[in-house]
């Protein structure tokens, strides 16, 4: 693996790296972590210098890092974070912003913007990052890479820093369809046979996606239609993606708080553009607004459990559009966002799987589909998206 | 409620209250926290006065509290938990074992030992623990009230402490199984139909009980069979209830450490008898007997999904003898554990739920009935443990 990181994807300093602990299905390959998985030895900065500061160093790996190096692939090092991983753009003001390979005037995406862009660069076979509102799936779109936002639960989280417990996952990026396998095979539950369909298009997202973002993405429509039959049109969200953000947002804010307000509150960190802000709407957060939150979330998954029951996977943009470049105002962030969260809030809400490919390009940049199944299915999801990858000449 | 503690089941020192924040389900209950979910402006000790020492004040309330007091109840205070959570007496050296209302020579069991205390004693209408090992199942049983691990994942554990992340829930007691319904009617995900049954009388369990405490759930059992039909005999760990514990213990230790070691590094905490050697042995595992663990915790959740997918419910007994009593010696405290957690490795590596039911005594001291079914059907599982007390004329 090459040893420069001219997209500045490795934390600085000394590179943290372990050779593998066994032999297995991840035989010779090299992974990184999103600097806020544990490795023993090494702080977990969770992206800010003064997380840092006030934790000890790492004393335990986290296990599903352990898990891999069992498997037989090699830690190559640890990945920027977007801090405290409550953030979108990919941004890091403390350790530099990570370079977006594919389209380097644009941001990476975050929050595991490292891990995103050292998997684009071909710095590393794979990395894990963690994904609670899209912090997995917007970076490989934006990158141009595979990601998946596994089931809820499905994999450990364990040694790894939280920031929405009821939403957090532990997720992985790769070039190609047939490594996202081989780490599946290792980091995933068992599971039954595959997913049959129907192919199911979310209308909601693929009207709120820009029109380019859309056309461009229709040859992978035409590719997965070969593969899978002819889509059929459904309402995912009648209430409107709004409306699915604004309860995502409420119950993840006040789990944020829940989580980090006691840190925040008594360290009175320094913070980077934005993140103090959505710290303070945390704080503040009403409690019936995040109790309705979690009553909306309840009624929803018994929705999307019904519409996905037979083995039927959702397809829709990852992202409603290409990464933002990176002189676009932070007013223009928030646009951007907003349009984002209420998409990546289905899987969000639903603790469903999510697996984005990386099949197209608008004005350059990348942008990714998104397959997504029921809770459980993430095996069968992986499967049928190398199905669509090797349908469309990926790798 | 009354306000004396003579179990002494809540911290010592001023009690934090809080009045509830609306009205509904809940209204004109009492309920008390385990000390590791935060509320806001009290100190988490987490049992240990040195995690205490080296811990902000909490600066925001645990999600689940807010939402027990949007339902209209009212904290009466925080109650004891055994340090870190890691331990099945209720032991705790520090703040001082709360009393077993129903057999004062015996043990309370823990973790969750002050809130089954204050239930068992009338304190409180319900309070709120965590289940890891069986830390709500034992305790439960021990003090002869009602008490569930809700299925993995069922309830937010935002804003309280970690254990072993992926085998932790937020569980509650209570002395009547309406009011454990009611609390599951704000704190649990909607979910389908009822349970059809059969019965699966799991085989191992009962051999694994003490031949009294079989004995003595005879007449529950036949009332379950009054309501639900004759059980069927199954066998649901032919590798051994033995081989069940060493998987669970294995993956438990590797995330506690993961989870907990970096402080225990920097801190060198003070700890209570057993406690230090559990942290000890944590730090040692061997992570390819760990890898090995959740190996088996797959395919192990395979099998039972299988065996309850239709709906069935598995009845044995929650402790396989009653609590022990407070003169046994360490290793008869180890004995009894490692009997015990044999049968409660059942539903914690397959993340299902288990109620345990106050229903019989064995020389005076009580034993639960647990039943148990798949994750995801505790709204059921509430429903049927209701109805066989009503059977049994329990509260």
């Amino acid at each position: 693996m090459p040893q420069n990181d001219d997209v500045k994807a490795f934390m600085p300093g000394e590179r943290v790296t372990l050779a593998p602990l066994g032999t297995g299905a991840l035989d010779g390959l090299h992974f990184a972590v999103k600097d806020l998985f544990d490795v023993a030895g090494a702080p977990t900065t969770y992206g800010n210098p003064d997380w840092a500061r006030t934790h000890p160093v790492a004393a335990a790996t986290a296990p599903v890092v352990l898990d891999l190096l069992e498997a037989g692939a090699a830690l190559a090092g640890k990945t920027k974070t977007v801090e405290l991983a409550y953030g979108l753009t990919g941004e890091n003001v403390w350790y530099e912003t990570p370079v977006n390979p594919h389209a380097p005037d644009r941001f990476p995406g975050g929050s595991s913007c490292g891990s995103a862009a050292a998997v684009a660069a071909g710095l590393v076979d794979f990395a894990l990052g963690s994904d609670t509102g899209g912090s997995v799936r917007i970076p490989a779109s934006y990158c141009g890479v595979f990601g998946i936002r596994p089931s809820w639960g499905a994999v450990s989280l364990a040694g790894a820093c939280g920031l929405g417990p009821s939403f957090d996952t532990c997720g992985w990026f790769a070039r190609s369809a047939a490594v996202m396998e081989k780490v599946g095979s290792v980091l995933l539950p068992a599971e039954g046979p595959g997913l049959p369909g129907p192919i199911l298009k979310a209308e909601e997202a693929w009207i709120n996606a820009e029109p380019a973002t859309a056309r461009a993405l229709g040859p992978a429509m035409s590719a997965l239609e070969a593969i899978a039959g002819a889509p059929m049109r459904v309402e995912v969200a009648p209430e409107g993606l709004p409306a699915l953000y604004e309860h995502f947002r409420c119950v993840q804010a006040q789990e944020a708080w829940a989580t980090l307000g006691s840190w925040v509150a008594a360290t009175a960190p320094r913070f980077g553009p934005g993140v103090a802000e959505r710290f303070a709407a945390a704080r503040e957060m009403d409690p019936a607004k995040a109790a309705a939150g979690r009553a909306f979330r309840r009624a929803f998954r018994l929705r999307i459990a019904t519409m996905l029951a037979g083995g039927a996977v959702m397809a829709y943009p990852t992202s409603p559009c290409a990464a933002p470049k990176l002189s676009v105002s932070l007013a223009g962030q928030n646009t951007v966002r907003e349009a984002t969260m209420g998409v990546t809030a289905i899987a969000g809400l639903g603790g469903l799987c999510e697996v984005s490919l990386p099949v197209a390009k608008v004005d350059g940049a990348p942008v990714g589909l998104s397959l997504v199944a029921a809770a459980g299915r993430d095996r069968a999801l992986l499967r049928l998206a190398a199905a669509l990858a090797s349908e469309l000449s990926l790798p």
